[in-house]
């Protein structure tokens, strides 16, 4: 068995591959009021970054996402707990990778309220509640390393945190675990006539060694966004992002997205009252969270391909998700886009099993090419096209592929989803022994 | 890309890999009042089998449970309207392979109304209603060669039908498609003091070129029974048998699993009201379908484990079920079989994300080795175990294998599945192209 497995382990963001280089911005703009930076403490091999921080100058509005699976790792119970009670005055988001402190049972939980507290302590000593949010990726079922982890925090805040370009970096390379290149997004924005800033930086995609606790992102903004209004944004651009994306299906115990809105820019507060900045600012976070999830699927393990699922004509927008999203995790879908091959009876299979209505005398589907060129019917309204295999083979070379689903319903609700494809490497990464 | 893809597409029976020869049978015990075989017509490649028929010589009940995808091919359609009008008077049940007569529109449709109407008229010319099921298996997207298949058929009736092993075996061969091997299994079963025996064919598990369409199932018996009662007994062994086995989780335009009894053995009629014989028989029959849908998971593409995931201690068997299936159908605890890689992480994490309840603190998970020696324990009582790794090696060598989890709810329901593992080869004979 090959040895790539064990590679992609923690991997060293330093030696990227020329193939993801071009998703790693060599600039930036930044929020107004925050401090970033990671250092190495020692968890993870070859002095790696493995230790993130997100410092608002003023308590911040928070709002997150956690995952839903039973099996809670303990950053996310402390985290949640946290927001809960202090939605509207976090000051730091404290991110450790290489363990993701799940499946650890009591010692698990005091570790990461640990964390909190120390954190607190560096950062806002005089907050009467914990305004820390944790959160933890890496190996399940052993505990955090406190020893290294605790004597280090106020180092990083003292001596790695800055708000330029590296320290933005740095800090989305201390998050990463199997991920083979820091994903980070900046992008100034539009309210109203008021400009933002927004920076984002996530994780993904993998499980090993037994599993990596897989899934992060993190928000940032110096717009001024109230705390009830930031969680139904953050839900309903996850809704349209984080939640449209597969590599493999499975979520993890940790997965997390969290935002902090902070106000530094000025501005007049956002509230789901003030509807034309509110729906403003939803849209151009929704826009913003696509991309930063899209660079997860980029980088989902052993994808050669980025494959973009558009479902339209539904009678809702979840029948128009789930038909997306079952496309998306079939393996003999992800294996046909592999092969390049333009199988349309695999999709046509994948929608026929996603329970949701379809009117199959108008069901069309055809690839359209991401160089602008025309698109290839494979099916209209439910019948086989004679399909040009050589134009077929042209548009499967393209690393960017869009599929693109009509259910005829005449409903005309619609969805997007992307995906990435099924390959060999993906076997030996995910087969290959913990070791 | 290496071959392996169009090799395996419609192979012969003749050449029978060592791997697998052991689960043909060298003789069996067949149910009276049948005549069964198969021919080779010219649509498959190399005179291979590809036209089967099941003829009953009085009219026998008849059950099926056909598949749920909304892009139904034209022969289930068409049986399911046989059924519905005649469940009582069904006289045989015709079998082509290489051609799923799917996505054909209304020719398709035709077609295999004139494949019943043809045997109807060899078979049971006086019969008022149709009474022929027929099934097709193979490419999707391609009208039948009709002009190979109706001229065949009187010839297959006349001179190629028998009840002796050889039939039986015949008949198995000529529903392949990509199967490896065929899948015949026959049985003598007591159902209070009464002998009556059952035989059964099924072919799985792949989906190639430019889709296979996939899973047939049969069953054929002399006991007495009547249509409804017939229909309930196969739902009931169906749910827990071919709708508790995973390949890849993608289900066909074409999946049908149909039952036969003629009654010839004698006996009295077994009804739902005939409490004692028909919960016994109902027994048997479930037990058979998991045999027989078992042999598909062991021919699933590029599979080189067997799996078993008993769940156990849920609060409904819907959930044990759901929870089954969800790690049967995660890509990362089937690589991590094939990496013989004893990760209880993502069998956990599977479980998490299954939606169901699960008492966390109480969640057991071990390997039970299938050579009869002790367990080996992953977790306990949610707490990680030191696990022996040479131990979980020594386990995870075995062909075979049962994954044992206990939810700890206190509700003791329980359900099995039946998975394999996600290899090299699965990519390889998918992700080939279709030429």
């Amino acid at each position: 068995m090959s040895n790539i497995g064990s590679k992609r382990l923690f991997s060293s963001a330093t030696c990227l591959s020329n193939k993801y280089a071009k998703y790693v911005p060599n600039s930036g703009v930044y929020p107004k009021g925050y401090k970033v930076g990671a250092l190495s403490s020692g968890v993870k091999k070859n002095n790696a970054l493995d230790l993130s921080l997100i410092v608002s100058e003023s308590s911040a509005s928070a709002a997150a996402v956690f995952t839903t699976n039973k099996f809670k790792a303990a950053p996310v119970q402390v985290s949640s707990k946290v927001l809960k009670e202090n939605s509207a005055g976090i000051n730091s988001i404290v991110i450790n990778s290489g363990c993701a402190n799940a499946v650890t049972g009591v010692k698990g939980l005091k570790d990461a309220n640990e964390i909190v507290d120390t954190v607190d302590g560096i950062v806002s000593p005089n907050s009467e509640k914990q305004s820390t949010l944790c959160m933890s990726t890496g190996v399940i079922g052993q505990n955090l390393q406190m020893d290294k982890i605790i004597p280090n925090l106020s180092k990083l805040y003292n001596e790695h945190l800055g708000n330029d370009h590296n320290a933005w970096l740095n800090c989305a390379k201390g998050i990463m675990t199997t991920d083979t290149f820091p994903k980070l997004v900046s992008k100034e924005i539009n309210v109203n006539n008021t400009k933002y800033t927004i920076a984002g930086l996530s994780k993904g995609a993998g499980m090993i060694c037994p599993n990596m606790a897989t899934l992060l992102g993190f928000f940032v903004t110096d717009a001024p966004i109230e705390s009830k209004a930031l969680q139904s944004i953050l839900k309903y651009a996850v809704d349209r992002s984080f939640n449209c994306i597969s590599v493999d299906g499975d979520m993890s115990t940790n997965d997390t997205i969290a935002a902090l809105a902070n106000g530094a820019a000025g501005g007049k507060l956002i509230t789901e009252a003030t509807t034309d900045s509110y729906e403003a600012i939803r849209h151009e976070i929704t826009s913003f969270a696509q991309t930063l999830s899209q660079l997860v699927v980029r980088d989902g393990e052993g994808a050669t391909k980025f494959v973009t699922i558009n479902v339209k004509d539904a009678l809702s927008y979840d029948d128009a998700h789930k038909v997306a999203k079952t496309i998306s995790n079939s393996p003999l879908v992800k294996t046909a886009l592999y092969g390049k091959d333009a199988n349309w009876g695999r999709i046509l299979c994948a929608i026929g099993y996603s329970d949701v209505e379809v009117n199959t005398n108008k069901t069309n589907v055809s690839f359209v090419p991401t160089d602008g060129s025309k698109e290839l019917e494979l099916l209209v309204n439910g019948e086989p096209q004679n399909v040009d295999e050589e134009r077929a083979s042209e548009i499967l070379e393209l690393e960017d592929l869009e599929i693109l689903v009509e259910l005829g319903t005449g409903g005309g609700q619609a969805a997007s989803f992307w995906t990435c494809d099924l390959t060999h490497e993906y076997v030996t990464i995910n087969g290959d022994y913990r070791s």
